[in-house]
Parts: structure tokens; sequence; C-alpha cells
């Protein structure tokens, strides 16, 4: 399958390392599988890789943003503007994952997805604008099927620019983004709109119902086929969800791990599994956020979170923080002594 | 109250800090709260230094090292030769808690509270022997109540040793010590033996019916003082478990946080509160151990772990793979924009 000028070849990860692995885990100076999830990380991360002993120097987050027309219908607690705002902060070093992507040593990129605001070619600002914000989908589709798949070709573009990579945080700013995050979520899962929609930034009770209305109707407006992602992303989507279901891809394409986020990062994620199952396998789940959809979407794809510390501020905080206890698991791999180097009794 | 030279003047942490660092937080470029537990860990480690901006450089992990008789009663997978064993592996870096020590950027001190060997001066270990080994609880007390007081009075003064620190993490290495730790927190919680008592490295159902017999026996047998802590220290305890409790102690004293990893850890926290009421209020706990016991033990103390990662080693490596989430949770309040300064529009 090709996507744009990609051709989607995502083979299964190498599954043959995991016994293998296993056992190099029990060599070493510790009780038998005492260190629990992260020896199951290590073992995701050599699979992933295919390599005996991966090194994780080379950690990016992709950071997407993108505005949404149904943001001017009161889905959310903030105005629209703040989107180009928060890239302006991103850019300048400000921004919640900035601090948290300089505290695990990782490189933030930056990606104009479709923000409604000329950024005039401002640096450091990767430009794959596919528009100046999707339509609201709330009376017809968010944006075009090619516009779509243009949004996923570019998540895939912004992967393969990069030359040194040894894994993947993606991360969302985009005012609204939890209303097609929701709208997926429910056309996968096969919850009601109800129970996948959350209060996003910080709405009340009324802009909760409001917010789940608006979604039922663009769901029931629009009919998006769940047999084919590219319809539920174009129907109900964002681009900033296209651009990182694509940094998916590419990342399962160059056998990179992708760590997701939270709710938005793993409505990506159903539609990058939605059109590439074996993807799925490439995907490391980092957090469990507050927002009420993401436990059924990372269900759905089986996913289990390092990290449940309430978040629920997006921008790849998660990700980025769940970097530091993926290192942490590969480096036990490298760096502890055996029982025989040690010369430690084993039982 | 005096421990040996020490006076235990502990002061509760500043809660007058805890609303102003609240409204900071809430200044900065995020909607609100939706860092969820950085910002209560924040908040925390501001009103246990009593510092505004804390800065987390100086990390130290103390993992202190004990023989336990009971070790010779078939309670642990592993013979007792391994605790110095794994204290030359400690000395050599390839440990679990080396690695991850290093990947956090703390500092390890090791310390020898009472190993059955005799280390013969070696570099780089902190000795504070107070014995070779506890005697088995199971016919009387594991230790002098002299030898109890000693414990703790080498864990404030190893404390004190360190001249820059700002977060503490506690650790232990002990064959047979998750028994003293099942026993202390049957005594506090009021739990029956067989509820907080597991597998340790990972013994059978044999051994862990073995297992739970001899703490009852022993609790029998001394029938320990719960509002005496250090009874229950001297008649079930261990030397690393009150060194450990000595840490805490100390590390309330200078007013740094210090951050408990798993259930021996939390039984020295335990006797530390037991002590003094007012140290809890310096405990951070890092996660939630596989150890049956250890939900009680940090119920009983209202402590909420950050992190469930399904370990079970010990030595530190929680509390310090929790670091990083700490000291990234202090950055977010040092490094992050506000809304005015960065020009975002807020709700």
């Amino acid at each position: 399958m090709k996507i744009g000028k990609h051709e989607l070849k995502i083979s299964g990860t190498d599954k043959n390392l995991l016994s293998a692995t296993q056992k190099r885990l029990d060599f070493l100076t510790k009780p038998l599988s005492s260190l629990g999830r992260l020896e199951e990380i290590a073992k995701t991360v050599v699979a992933i890789s295919g390599k005996k002993n991966p090194v994780l120097n080379n950690k990016v987050i992709f950071t997407m943003a993108g505005d949404h027309g149904i943001a001017r219908e009161g889905v959310s607690a903030y105005p629209m503007e703040v989107t180009p705002q928060m890239v302006l902060n991103f850019l300048n070093g400000g921004a919640g994952i900035n601090v948290i992507a300089r505290h695990v040593g990782a490189k933030v990129i930056i990606v104009d997805m479709g923000v409604n605001y000329d950024f005039k070619g401002i640096k450091g600002l990767v430009d794959k604008k596919i528009g100046m914000g999707t339509k609201s989908f709330t009376s017809g589709p968010a944006m075009t099927r090619e516009d779509a798949l243009k949004s996923i070709e570019a998540g895939i573009d912004v992967v393969f620019i990069e030359k040194e990579l040894d894994i993947i945080g993606t991360g969302d700013m985009g005012i609204g983004n939890t209303s097609p995050s929701a709208a997926i979520t429910s056309i996968y899962t096969g919850k009601a709109v109800k129970e996948v929609t959350g209060r996003g930034t910080g709405i009340d009770d009324k802009g909760l119902a409001n917010k789940i209305a608006l979604i039922e109707k663009g769901i029931a407006v629009n009919k998006p086929d769940r047999r084919d992602a590219i319809d539920v992303l174009s129907k109900v989507g964002g681009f900033e969800i296209g651009g990182l279901a694509g940094v998916i891809l590419g990342g399962a394409m160059r056998k990179v791990p992708v760590v997701i986020d939270g709710f938005i990062s793993t409505a990506a994620a159903l539609i990058a599994v939605g059109i590439e199952p074996k993807a799925g396998e490439y995907i490391i789940a980092s957090h469990n956020s507050v927002e009420n959809g993401h436990k059924f979407a990372l269900e759905h794809l089986k996913l289990k979170p390092i990290l449940n510390l309430e978040l629920r501020l997006g921008e790849g905080t998660g990700a980025a923080l769940s970097m530091s206890i993926i290192e942490a698991a590969v480096k036990i791999l490298n760096e502890m002594a055996t029982f025989e180097s040690a010369g430690v009794s084993n039982k």
C-alpha cells in the first residue's frame, strides 16, 4: 500500500528475540523477573528494533499542531488562538513539553500540520500545513480524503527527515482536538460517545453536554466507515491527528519504537493501526490520561500504559516522561552484571 | 528526643507554601491542574524543602545492607552469602541500582549495616556494621534495644556526612529481609501476617507457608509493643531496616525529601514514623511493589506511590526511577513559561 510517495512496508517485530532476551535478563544479578515491567519494556524495544542491545541515545518528540473547526462551537475551555500561541511557546522552549524533553534528553520537533495562523516561515517550525484548520465535522467532513492522505504522508515525511533516531515520542497541540479524538475512539471501540468524551482542557457540565451532542451529530452526519481508516480520519479527524498517524507508521517503517502520549496520540494510533495493523507492534503507551476515552482506546489497541500520573496536558509530555523509564529498561539489559560476571550465587 | 548523639528536631513541612505554589502552577502555560500528580509532587517538594524553587541536583541513594538470622530458616530463595556478594556488585557498579542511579544522575552510597561478612575496609563501602547479621527473631529478639538505637543513629549519621543533598532515595539489600518487613507491617497495620507476607525473591508455596508460620511465631514469642518503635525494630527488625529508618529521620531533620523504595524501605518508614510522626511528611513513595504487604504499609502511612511497574528488586531501584519523575515535576515549576510571559490567552 502507498501513502503518497511512501510505500507502507511494515513487517512485524522480531519476536524471535523475545525468549533470548528474557534468558539474558534472567542471568542478570537480580531475582527472576524482579524488574517487572522494565523487563517487558526492554524485550519490546529489542523486538521492535531488531537489536539485541538497543541504545536509545536519539530521542525525538514530534509535537504536531492543527486547528479544528469544531472549536468554534464551544467544545473547548480555551479560544482557538491558543493553538498558534502555544506553537510559539514551544519554539521558545517555555512549554511543558520543552521542560520535560530537556529533562529526559529528547529533541522536540514542532510541526505545523494545519494551524489557523500564518507563521511566515518562522525558524524552527516544520511547515507541513495542510490548511488553516479543519472544517467543523458537525455538518460535513472535517477534511477531504486527499487532505487526510496528505496529512499522513507529511507525518511519515518528518520521521524520515531525522537521520539519527532511536525512539520516537508523539505529541499534539490543537484547541478542540479531544472532540475528533473522542469521535475516532467511539468509532473504533464501539463505545457510546458519552463514554469516551471528557472535559478536555476543562469545560463545565453544560459544555460537556454540548460537546457530546456535537460529536454524536458529527458521526451521524458523516457516517464514517471504520473499515476505512482514511475515511474516518477525513470525516471526523484532524490534520495533526493524521500527521501523528503518519509518525506512527513512519516509526514502524523504520523499526523505531513509537511512544504515544495521551488521548489524541492514541486516536492517531487507532487510525495508524486501522491502516496497517502491524504498526501496532511498534507502539508503546506512555501513560493513562485523565480523559475518559483514553483507557478504551488503549484497551482496543491492547496497550498497557507505563505511567499513571493523572496527566491531561498533551504536547507529548507523557511520552517524554516515560522515555526515561524506557531508557532505564534498556540500560538494565545493556549494563547490568550477570551472576557469573559478578560472582553472585544463583538460586 | 535523642537518638545517640542526634537530637531529633523535626518540624512539620511548610504547608503555607502550598497554596502560593499552586497559584504559580496555575499561571503556567497549561490547562489548570493538567499536569496532575506532577503538580502535587512539585508542591510536596516545595513544602518539604521550604524553598519556592527547589532544585534537585544532588540526588543520593542510600543502599543499606544487613543479614538476617531468619534467613537460615528457609525464608528466602537465595542463600545468605548473596548479601555480601551483592554488596561487592554494588561497589563494582554492576547491580540494578547502579544502572538506574547512573541513568537518573544519582550517587549511590552503600552502607554495611550488619552484613555477615568481613569486608576488610574495602574502598567505597561505608562501614556502620552493628553485627554479623541479626539473630533469628523466631526464638527471641533480632537484636538488643541498644543495637536498634545504634542502627538508627548510624542512618542519621550517613545523611549528615553528605554535604550537598537535595533529595534522598532509600534502598536495601539483605537476604531474608522481607520477613522482618512483613512482621513490622503486620504489627503497625494490624493486618494478619499471611496478608502482608509475599514470596520475596521467589519462594514456592511450601516456602511461603513456612515463612508465614515463622513470622507469626516470631511476633508471638517477642510480643513487640507497637507504641514503642524501637521495641518493634529490636524484636523483629533488621540492622539495615534500622539504618533506613535513620536515613528517613535524618532526611526530615535536614528538610530533604526522602523517596522510599519498596517493601523494606516502607517497613523502615513505619519505624521512623513510629518514632517521630512528623517524619512522615518528608516521605515520598516511589512505587507499588509486587510484595503483598507493601500496599498496606503505604496506606497506613497515607502515601500514594508514583510508579506501578511491578518491581520487587529493592536496592533503591524504584526510588531512583521515580527521582526522574520528581525532578521533572520540580523543573515544571521552575522552567515553564507563564501565560503572561509567553503571550498565551488564558481562559
